[in-house]
């Protein structure tokens, strides 16, 4: 076979993997919106069928011997889209052919077994019931790691799966250096919050009436609306790819926050997902980087452009318009209620400062759990300690500590650093779309958001993979990334918000 | 390999066939009903990988291993259940292996272009513009029928596709009875009418109640909304299997029989695929035994229970609860609405008594088609003249007539007849529920479904696919499937409505 040959037949097969994956997703995404009760048992037979079909392709021989035929190197002869493409399908093939087929099955049957010892556990607060099932799942996952190998932490196999390239050496230092500065001034602002004692603001808002403004402002920022569409879920997603990418949002009939938030965040995600070079539909040359990566897109809508005072210039208006309720709201008001800072006990409802705080301690717990320092039994303790170190507070249940959040029983390790790396590169990409945007600012004062969407789509959406976040942020940035901008992004507006 | 061993392997493949035939179906359910428009191209493209991974399985040589070491005759060993499902599975592996991949390719990307033609060709009217690719799909349809094979007719391949076991010459003799019978009979209905000249019933009637009314029909009919639900689509369907059986439906503002008769119809079908032996999942013991049994148990509830007097006894006051419009409704106008019988053009609007008139004109011009006794150019003039000889009526324009439905353009060959068996089967059991259940129609008359559900859950619906379509009527009812049986019921009902 020739070389263009052996690349023609090698994307044929990368596309017909991809096309799998999003049948995949479609069913997934259908399970949490429209799927009927009865319906669950099939569909997970479903997707682990559809899912076996997809490694196959990509573990297979036939996949192994393309990629013999193909060199990503530079003396290769590829073109420099299809280096990435060959480069990134070699990582995850090379991937899934380590990992034992019996060690995929086991983690799945635990994955699904874990997860519901998990809701019946955190619905009764009984972490020892949980314990044996996280052990389980550390077991296995740590002969995964193992058959995948690593260098450094037995930890950076687990990253290495949602952020490619990362390592446990290099994020610590990174959350050492976060949290240097973070711990203080979160402290410091804790402190003039309780001081300041600023109510939620709350009322009636009609759902159809969110669900409108939720659209509204989904449309304002970019998103398409022929390329996508918004359902309700309990937990909001995106999902889909380039031409039908859909998230998920959820509303509180008193408080407007929690669907204007989620509709912002989701649809920073989807603006991503919606933004890729369709010119490399279905390859890693038109998909995403890594999860950080992701998310920093989602964050950097939420909270640089959604939370600013700028924004709700323009959008405040808009909200008045569909809440009687909202009618006697000023700018500051809601400024400074979308800007609440509380220590509190639940990630998923943590404001911009102390949300990485939580973060950081499932950070270290995780590694220190896989490298063999902590037990299983005693994850509820340090979880409370470290709770009390950092935030000054002490869940009052497990159900609200150590059970919170259901990454670790669905064996989703080495995914929470990623949220925190979002955090850092959304500040750091924010920072730099200022400097090449004239008057950022004052285009989203007007509820311009044109200038920055091309800029992201330039300088992030359509590069796809072609560099790993790492380098990314370094052509994007001119720097490697550095928490400093984001503590910088904390101080401006913290400090404003709550001066000493 | 040990029998049993191979058994289990065997079924095992069979549901992950099944599995994925269900995940296909899902991607269809959903281009049909929420898929933002710009996802149609990637869609069809998921669709043909899914097909192509459940073709290799089914025409794969380890499926022909494991049939090769099963053996469904009655010395084979096997029980009962484990032999329907070889012979089964048997049947559509020796059907999909005759055709060579190819011909699948060819045949699927001139349906795709095909429809794509008849859409443009039925919004101009013109059919010279379709007329090639009839005739490229009639040379592809023919060359695949030849690959499988035939004894009578060529078509006989194409009915097997969809009524399997039945043959051209058995169809033609049914049909020619039923034809007999019917003409004359529907031209004498159809002066009475003409001079009843009864006018439809128009009003305003809101939507989203109408979308209730179907919803409350449904359920009473004993859809189960735990392992379903009713969405909106252009053309209603029913699709999902067991466990999560969903079928779409469309609404008129101004006749109300569009969503009720549309609810009833596919409400028929979604009992039936709700209906089978959960012992049996996945497999075809679980599964439709043919197009017409299926059409059956739609028509049988649109039709036998539905535009009966009975059932709106029962039902017009549920409807006079939902619309102030048809507060003044009597039983008797009512009940002669929902059976208004007018020679028409377009067959999917056809009443009870003229709607196997257009099927047998679709039977007669496919068979010839096939067989080479006409050509593609003539067809509007042969259709038109066929319509003058049968309704009595000739179509202004080939949108209004040959160009009407999609199916040819879809490559569907011999799905037509199927529609009229679904008439004759739904008459003749019909007719054997009415003895196996002690008043039926004061069952009807008091809302109660649960018998006639009863009876049809134990006759056909947990049989699956025990038994071909003609079998499964003969034991039923103790007769293989006559014609008379719906004439009588037409006779009945009609002659009543109309009486000489």
């Amino acid at each position: 076979m020739t070389a263009k040959k052996s690349l023609e037949t090698f994307l044929s097969m990368v596309k017909e993997i991809h096309d799998l994956g999003c049948a995949e997703e479609l069913l997934a995404w259908d399970q949490q919106t429209f799927m009927p009760p009865k319906g669950a048992e099939a569909r997970a037979s479903q997707m682990a069928v559809l899912a076996g079909v997809r490694h196959d392709r990509l573990a297979g021989d036939r996949m192994a011997e393309l990629l013999a035929a193909l060199d990503e190197s530079e003396k290769g002869g590829l073109d420099p889209d299809a280096r990435v493409n060959v480069r990134e399908v070699r990582r995850l093939h090379e991937r899934a052919r380590k990992v034992p087929a019996e060690l995929v099955r086991e983690l799945a049957k635990l994955q699904s077994l874990g997860q519901n010892a998990w809701v019946r556990a955190r619905k009764e607060s009984d972490f020892p019931s949980f314990a044996p099932w996280l052990e389980k799942i550390l077991a296995v996952k740590r002969r995964i790691a193992d058959a995948i190998g690593y260098e450094g932490s037995r930890y950076d196999a687990f990253l290495d799966e949602f952020e490619p390239g990362a390592t446990t050496a290099e994020i610590a230092s990174l959350f050492g250096e976060l949290k240097k500065a973070l711990v203080p001034f979160a402290g410091r602002i804790l402190e003039a919050a309780r001081l300041a004692s600023i109510e939620p603001i709350r009322g009636t808002y009609p759902i159809p009436e969110q669900e409108k403004l939720a659209r509204r402002l989904a449309r304002m920022i970019g998103y398409d609306f022929e390329a996508g569409r918004i359902d309700v879920s309990a937990h909001p997603f995106t999902t889909g790819y380039l031409h039908d990418v859909r998230f998920t949002n959820r509303y509180d009939e008193n408080d407007l926050t929690v669907g204007i938030f989620g509709a912002l965040h989701e649809g920073g995600h989807a603006l991503y997902q919606q933004g890729f070079d369709p010119a490399h539909e279905g390859t890693p040359r038109g998909d995403w980087v890594s999860l950080g990566i992701h998310e920093s897109q989602s964050r950097l809508w939420e909270n640089m452009v959604g939370r600013s005072r700028a924004f709700w210039e323009h959008a405040l208006p808009l909200l008045k318009e569909s809440f009687p309720d909202a009618a006697g709201l000023t700018l500051d008001a809601w400024h400074r209620n979308v800007n609440r800072v509380e220590a509190s006990l639940i990630r998923v409802e943590a404001d911009e400062v102390t949300y990485n705080l939580h973060i950081l301690l499932r950070f270290e717990i995780e590694v220190d759990l896989v490298e063999g320092r902590i037990e299983v039994a005693d994850l509820p303790a340090i979880w409370n300690e470290k709770m009390r170190a950092s935030l000054g507070i002490e869940p009052p249940d497990d159900a609200r500590g150590v059970l919170q959040d259901i990454h670790w029983s669905a064996g989703l390790l080495g995914y929470f650093p990623t949220y925190t790396l979002g955090n850092l590169y959304a500040a750091q990409l924010y920072r730099a779309a200022a400097r090449a945007i004239p008057d950022l600012e004052g285009c989203l004062r007007r509820g311009e958001f044109g200038s920055l969407l091309d800029w992201l789509r330039r300088t992030i959406h359509r590069r796809g993979r072609t560099y790993r976040a790492g380098e990314l942020v370094r052509v994007v940035t001119g720097e490697p990334l550095r928490p400093s901008y984001f503590m910088d992004y904390l101080e401006e507006k913290y400090g404003a918000l709550y001066p000493e």
